[in-house]
């Protein structure tokens, strides 16, 4: 069965709470906007894309329940503020409100419901294509490293890096080096439980094993996603990318960036502009339930990182590649239509 | 109360077990040679001086019990396989072999204790001078990023990397980002452990935080210690360290590798000779008992990585600095006799 993240169906949202897996496959109900706000909190839907479709659905949900215009204000806010690295939440929200807006109240129940539709229906067509110029540029590389989660369970379709993935073992042999990720072990707790589901060979390592067997030739290629991308090309992903980034180029080994392009933020010039969200100190002081150290340990929490555009061999979309990004590689990304990819920029 | 990872008295070693640390203190009396083998190979006793000494202390236990030739030999290699890579093991127990075998068996449970009691005191001699040194090189430096245990739990006096970040602190202030090394937490286990009983200001992040906090100007210098020195200055670590030193090169802030001239090995010659131990599965996949993955996901666990001596701004030995290591500068400091540092070569 293909692994999802949400579904929605007869109006209400229902999501695959990512907290409890790969112990548990626990689906919730979802019914306005707080709820999906403190879904994505909590982090019981991750990933930015799927963020972005989350808060969607969740504006919808409120929209037909309180469609008036202080209403879907503060819904949108409540929306915004859950969490602040991923562009894509403040990208479908801002486009949920528009579309909402522009109508009379009594209109606005049924445009949010097919808007926030076709944002879904965008991310699961982005997966698709990012998966294909993915595979087709990554070509003979094999051992693939990845970081975090980037499948089903964070995109639609198939996911931004994972789908390349997915792509390149439907193509041929492909074995998967998955960092944990600490502190929340996406890598240890969803990566692995979907390449299990797709019957992909994997192995599970330590995030700061990456570097070294990297060094040690184990791997051909590393492939990530991002969480928000700078105009010039530096992009921000789960804290932890950057290392593997300077391994890659340490090696001469390709570092891929994969990602649909609501990740782009072109109103911000670089990557030192990203707000850096800085977490719980409790996330660093456990995992998985157990106390690793003091009670009272004192902790930085830095959920994501930036890798600076010059590591990153491609950035890879739903409308291209940019390969290297840079301000103007990536700008003529967001300048071409979806369906009609621009190519190696 | 100073911390101490070992105490010898009446013929007897005695270990904390660093296994149940920070939440139980608990002391373990060995007995014998593979005692010592079984507390080294479980960590119970970790770091690489710690486990030279460790060894040599097993030895001598060993030889007052059966100080035939055979037992000695057999004794000496049961102690030498409980871990490959630091070379401090197989260096104690050679020089505890050559002594004890160069005397008649009667003699050997005097020579053997002598010998060991050497071998503890060079090691805490050792961490004095690595102070100094270390703190004199650093200088004004004060936000220090560190990775592992290299404290009195890890080596003799109050270690290797961690005693200069003590002797930095006694001379000023200093604060501390410790990273938690996965997958046994010796940092935020150990390491916190001990600045917070000294009294040394710290904050624990996981090993991927490292190089974004780094690339961000966080981190005024890094420093670790060492599990193997090739003579080309090549330095094999606890896995993740290798990542930490592309950061601070990338950043520009000196990568400072701090350890004992019986970390030398000045047999091999690079560090792609370098046997990097790979330890079980389970290791990565549990954190403090808790289950992060599937039980059964196949995982890669090497415990080591190995830094290029051209990312190493200096290595700091008891005999002096090789700033930076290379073939020349690091035999020059085996050259040295201790007590007359060498300087910076």
């Amino acid at each position: 069965m293909p692994v999802a993240a949400l579904r929605w169906h007869d109006g209400r949202l229902e999501i695959l709470d990512q907290t409890l897996l790969p112990a548990r496959e626990e689906w919730l109900a979802l019914h306005d906007a707080r709820d999906s706000a403190a879904a994505i909190l909590r982090l019981a839907i991750r990933g930015a894309p799927n963020i972005g479709i989350a808060a969607a659905y969740g504006l919808a949900m409120q929209v037909a329940l309180t469609p008036g215009d202080d209403d879907v204000a503060a819904a949108a806010d409540v929306l915004r503020s859950a969490r602040p690295t991923a562009v894509n939440l403040a990208w479908a929200v801002d486009r949920m409100q528009s579309a909402v807006l522009a109508v009379a109240p009594q209109q606005r129940a049924a445009v949010a419901r097919t808007e926030a539709e076709a944002i879904h229906a965008a991310e699961n067509a982005a997966s698709a294509a990012i998966a294909l110029l993915g595979a087709d540029l990554l070509g003979d590389a094999r051992r693939i490293l990845t970081h975090c989660n980037t499948g089903a369970l964070a995109c639609g379709g198939t996911g931004s890096a994972l789908a390349v993935v997915h792509e390149l073992a439907r193509r041929g042999d492909v074995s998967v080096l998955t960092c944990e990720t600490r502190p929340l072990l996406q890598g240890a707790r969803l990566t692995v439980w979907e390449l299990r589901r797709a019957g992909i060979p994997h192995e599970l390592l330590v995030d700061g094993a990456a570097a070294g067997l990297i060094r040690r030739g184990a791997v051909d290629a590393v492939i990530v996603g991002c969480d928000r991308v700078a105009a010039n090309g530096d992009a921000a992903n789960k804290v932890g990318t950057y290392a593997h980034a300077l391994a890659a180029r340490a090696a001469g080994i390709p570092f891929v960036v994969a990602g649909p392009t609501s990740t782009i933020d072109a109103s911000i010039e670089t990557g030192d502009e990203i707000v850096i969200e800085e977490r719980a100190a409790d996330e660093v002081r456990h995992a998985g339930g157990a106390l690793l150290t003091s009670a009272d340990t004192p902790c930085r929490n830095p959920a994501f990182d930036v890798t600076p555009a010059e590591l990153i061999t491609a950035l890879v979309t739903e409308r291209g590649i940019a390969a290297p990004p840079t301000r103007e590689s990536v700008l003529a990304l967001l300048a071409t239509p979806f369906g009609q990819p621009a190519g190696c920029a």
